[in-house]
């Protein structure tokens, strides 16, 4: 292992389906679901995009293999052994509970919630697992009535191994800049929970070309643009609303080293100067009164999970500093292919990537690989 | 003005609707047109993009008003002067042709690339011009056959002032990883003319919410976000569809800094490796040969048109040298709001960029500013 007590490496974008999630997917027949091929010995197949559902394709074929690497808390320790972290703060992933019936969504989220603190708790109270440290991102019932949603977001507060929640682009239904999400806001602002915004319905097929050109390069069009595209309107439709004009200590986590905003921040800061619907230039329209500028530098964090120098350092730089940039795998997705056992390419990546775009600065590569992610959610190493 | 003759600006975004062109789109009522509103002292409506054309609003508020700045090189010139530019690099705006009926694109394109070869010519001879350089890029027949679009290709070549063509994402209809493209590739990359690719048809409004998101916050989504996303599943398209692969002397100049690709090119790297269904690990997709990287640093240039530090540096390091990167200003797109006859923030804001990127550095600042242009599109200054 890599990592000594004094320069930990956290990972704060690593994703689980614990078990009760995964016995959820399973019963299920249309996205998000699950599938066991009739083959025992295969693995289950886990659908979770529009795009995987391809009818075209037997359901033996949709999707990915969904094997333990997604469910057990021993396969999250032993991938951060192999790669030296001392402490992942483990999120559920792409879907969480958006496409729960709002009657079961609170309790849903609850089990889920507590489930995660426990075994958490567990993991850190044990002398068994090498000092390897876990915390979590919890999840908000959104379909519920906003009422639970907040009661949620407080109970958190009380669960110590809980370090924030981890929300998708959609909020209740309409997007993250509906009016209807200010109690939301007012309550992850009021309780200093951090938001670790992460994609997952990418764009429409006919953004790029239509299903069939998608389906020509498997997952690559809806992985590597739709994602962070997805971010970057979500993030960029918060701030046009004024979200954080009316919420100035709301913080927000961009997976993916913020989508794009961080190279598309001077063109959307020019358009806005340059729109004739806002008031500010004689329109009818409010604007955003902050530049988006300094809601990046005050209110928005960026993982590091990005694979490439000149994204890193231009996130470094719109971020407005080193200490607002940390370290992330999106274990379990992104495996070695054909290969088990050793290191994976996605994660020693981002390593070489932060080494590289910061190779005279020792203490700056510390706090992208784990100080800053102590420092910003308060955790116990 | 600032520029000398030993660092000349050159402008090489910088578009017109030459008269001609204004004539072909007041006689339309469908995207694009021109709009006369009845008021004879209201300037003519342009109505280009589909979000424009808003059947809620009067037409005498959609699109934007489009004044002689768009049409007339005097208008051109004096911009150049108030802002020290040297020499522009012309081309026609979106939609250019593409909407054109097959029949008359390959005249309309010959008349217009000769009616700006002949205005650059008349400039560049006379005395009375204070020095200013006009070059242009040509503007393919694309809806018509493919030997017609070969045979402009060559002829363009004929024409002194021609220095490349521009073209939007759509190709022939299909987009630009068209395996029908293949002789138009082969003809630019044989002729080594380069293509400056514009974004026009942004994303659909499904990927911002729907047009009621959309519509809320005037062009902000569509400009700021739209035209980028767009450029970059472009290219992606291209690249992953293996046309450089193809096509190794092809040589594409990326309007906007690419969109969004240097901040992406590690992500799409990844997504790449980490694809099952490539031949390379193993599945049945021929994906591309070449890296991302080695593309971006052998066949594509990067215009400067991204007023943020972060993404100029990042688009910088993508394209693998400063030698790669070229000043552009937009115009007329982008005027100030509520004030005329001085400098533009558009304009201004990427010089400071520019100069703020690499403030230590003349010597690249003038590469940037001027001399790359020079060099890859051999100007005469």
């Amino acid at each position: 292992m890599s990592s000594t007590s004094t320069s930990p490496i956290v990972d704060i974008h690593t994703h689980m389906y614990p078990p009760s999630y995964i016995s959820l997917l399973s019963k299920r027949t249309t996205v998000p679901y699950i599938y066991q091929p009739s083959d025992p010995t295969a693995d289950p197949r886990l659908i979770i995009l529009e795009s995987d559902d391809d009818p075209s394709k037997p359901k033996e074929s949709r999707g990915r293999p969904v094997d333990s690497t997604y469910s057990s808390f021993d396969k999250k320790r032993e991938f951060m052994s192999i790669h030296g972290i001392s402490c992942s703060v483990i999120s559920l992933a792409n879907p969480w509970l958006d496409f729960l019936d709002p009657e079961i969504a609170l309790s849903t989220a609850v089990a889920i919630n507590d489930d995660l603190e426990n075994e958490c708790a567990k993991n850190n109270s044990s002398s068994e697992h090498q000092g390897l440290k876990l915390y979590a991102f919890g999840t908000l019932p959104l379909s519920a009535p906003a009422k639970d949603i907040v009661s949620e977001i407080h109970r958190l507060k009380f669960l110590p191994h809980m370090k924030g929640v981890i929300m998708g682009t959609t909020g209740l239904g309409q997007g993250l800049d509906d009016p209807a999400l200010n109690d939301v806001y007012a309550a992850l602002a009021s309780t200093g929970t951090i938001v670790f915004l992460h994609p997952h319905y990418g764009l429409p097929a006919e953004a790029f070309g239509g299903p069939s050109v998608v389906s020509k390069t498997g997952h690559v069009l809806p992985l590597a643009l739709g994602f962070p595209l997805e971010t970057t309107i979500a993030v960029s439709r918060m701030y046009l609303a004024g979200v954080w004009d009316q919420h100035p200590k709301l913080e927000f986590l961009l997976a993916h080293s913020g989508g794009t905003l961080p190279f598309l921040a001077g063109r959307l800061e020019s358009c806005v100067a340059h729109e004739r619907e806002f008031i500010a230039n004689g329109g009818k329209t409010q604007g955003p009164e902050r530049s988006i500028w300094d809601v990046l530098q005050n209110n928005i964090y960026l993982d590091a999970v990005i694979y490439g120098k000149p994204g890193l350092k231009a996130a470094i730089e719109a971020a407005g500093s080193v200490d607002r940039v940390m370290f992330g795998t999106d274990h379990p997705f992104f495996p070695p292919l054909g290969e088990e056992g050793g290191k994976w390419l996605s994660v020693e990546s981002n390593k070489t990537v932060i080494n590289g775009a910061l190779s005279q600065d020792d203490q700056s590569i510390k706090k992208i690989l784990g100080g800053n992610a102590v420092r910003v959610l308060g955790l116990e190493l």
